[in-house]
């Protein structure tokens, strides 16, 4: 789940301001998505963060990308519990109807499986269409390596720790571009059904495919507007009964969570005329730069798709912090269900 | 004269929003000035682009320092004639008053004279205060090596040719971080009496001195809105008899000019106490790097004072260059002169 940027006092922007930001953005911008045949210099990259546009990355070459089939990822991993992420959609972390229709963002049901267990879910799932839950490895939470490993290196606190020989823990050109280390480093293992509710991130990304195809569509910090944020109860996937089915469970203590309401921008009609979404598809071996606060919807295909993602602090020093927060607005928040509704 | 980013239709932001960006940008980053011991990398000077802050940096050799004496600059210029503003005080492109008491945006009066003549009257000027006119060699035409230079080399326009041999081009450093070379270098001669009236250009700025000291306001790009802007008619510096006497020479055919109408912003009571001016002294051998869209005042110590500048073009990819236009805004910016006053 995305961190959010500090909205405590930020103004709101007028909806003239915020068009013409738009459109002025789009004029200068356009909509291509540069692409570089070999990873960046340092001092290239770090101009690449100053543009703050994405980019797609050829030839980051990492161990993994050679290594890791099936077999091998069992073997390493043997009978290691990982955390899984269960939905019955493939939707973790997104919006849902819950109890009497109401909706709520919802996290997903965390079940610990073996890697063996889990690439056969992910098999399973993709030859029989009816299943009840998908599986989505997706815990987002420094599972290669945290905020604590580079804090003390000798850390072994993740689930796959027998696979960091595979990934490395910072890409060079990125950590001397922003002068630090990750926040977190991410594995990603999914299929077709796995989709990521659009949402942007207070990090600057690097995002590679290791298997399969990921597809992106992305949208401008500017044109948050667009996707209609609400506020949402709380709610997470569980079983209620003895039966397999998960049901959305409100959480009693949790606060509500600012969302945005489209839930498929890529469906026709769910974005207005103004807005310029970007799409983009990587391939195995493909790596994403995608910058702070760009928001993202994330599909994906083939039989089991993997990926990686460091994820770096952003530079909160200048103004780039500020613009941010602003383009967010700390507003009012309308909430996203109707409450007048007594359902 | 620096130039203008394109005003066209930006709107203005409220008085609220700018007054909210100026203080969240105070709080965040502080009145403090980072020094850095020797030249940064080509990643870190892309780093400190991406912050756009000031920052002083040390070391940075270049064979001018150790080279220009007075003798030395005679003997290499010779008799060729270099182009110098004269003023009755020092401010070149400057707001004062002229017939009828109305105020003008004023050019200097341009006078040919050689490095002896001018090195001469900048030295006869600081022994007798009570002079008429000021010197100050500040021509911003890329004096030293002007964009046609960078498209073919061998061009040999430059007043200064004779001393491209103690300048160099372009900063390794500075051409790798922002990928471009430099779109103007220029030289920049004068004394205690020069002074620079604050406004803020389009460039990216690496700024050395050579001689004596240069004493720098700073203003970050989102406090433009205390230096109150206004409409100027434009004039010139010329002699309209035989006298020795500069007057003010309204232009006939030239645009009115957008200019800060705060003449001198060290003057207590010339800022409002919402403004935070940072101030910066540098000696012979310092290099500050003035980011695109600072505002900036600059007054001069020593006998002679000598620096060179590298002007970069901005980046205008990204949102940078659109925040900076709506920082500025087309809004209605008032005439610098009471209209109704028919003195």
């Amino acid at each position: 789940m995305a961190l959010e940027l500090d909205q405590a006092a930020s103004p709101s922007l007028t909806h003239d301001i915020v068009r013409w930001i738009s459109q002025e953005y789009h004029d200068m911008n356009g909509s291509s998505i540069q692409t570089l045949e070999s990873p960046p210099t340092a001092a290239e990259f770090a101009q690449l963060v100053h543009i703050s546009r994405p980019v797609v990355i050829k030839g980051f070459q990492i161990p993994a990308l050679k290594r890791w089939t099936d077999d091998y990822l069992q073997t390493k991993l043997q009978d290691q519990l990982i955390s899984v992420a269960i939905t019955p959609n493939g939707q973790a972390d997104a919006i849902a109807a819950g109890p009497g229709g109401r909706l709520f963002f919802v996290e997903p049901f965390i079940e610990k499986v073996s890697m063996g267990k889990l690439l056969e879910q992910l098999n399973a799932a993709e030859r029989n269409s009816d299943n009840l839950s998908a599986s989505y490895l997706q815990s987002q939470n420094g599972n290669m390596y945290s905020s604590s490993f580079f804090e003390s290196p000798n850390d072994n606190s993740s689930e796959f720790g027998a696979l960091r020989g595979d990934v490395p823990s910072n890409i060079p050109w990125v950590t001397e571009a922003l002068g630090r280390n990750p926040d977190a480093v991410n594995l990603w293992i999914g299929n077709s059904k796995s989709i990521t509710s659009i949402h942007s991130d207070p990090y600057e990304n690097i995002y590679t495919v290791i298997r399969g195809s990921k597809h992106f569509t992305l949208l401008p910090p500017c044109e948050g507007w667009c996707l209609q944020e609400r506020m949402y109860p709380h709610a997470v996937y569980g079983h209620t009964d003895n039966s397999n089915c998960l049901s959305v469970i409100p959480s009693s203590d949790t606060p509500q969570v600012r969302w945005s309401s489209v839930i498929n921008p890529d469906l026709p009609g769910s974005l207005p005329s103004e807005a310029h979404p970007l799409h983009v598809t990587l391939e195995a071996g493909d790596t994403l730069y995608l910058p702070v606060g760009w928001w993202h919807y994330v599909q994906q295909s083939g039989p089991t798709t993997i990926a990686l993602n460091w994820w770096y602090d952003a530079e909160v020093r200048g103004m780039n912090w500020i613009w941010l927060s602003l383009l967010r607005g700390s507003g009012d928040v309308p909430s996203g269900n109707d409450e007048t509704d007594t359902r």
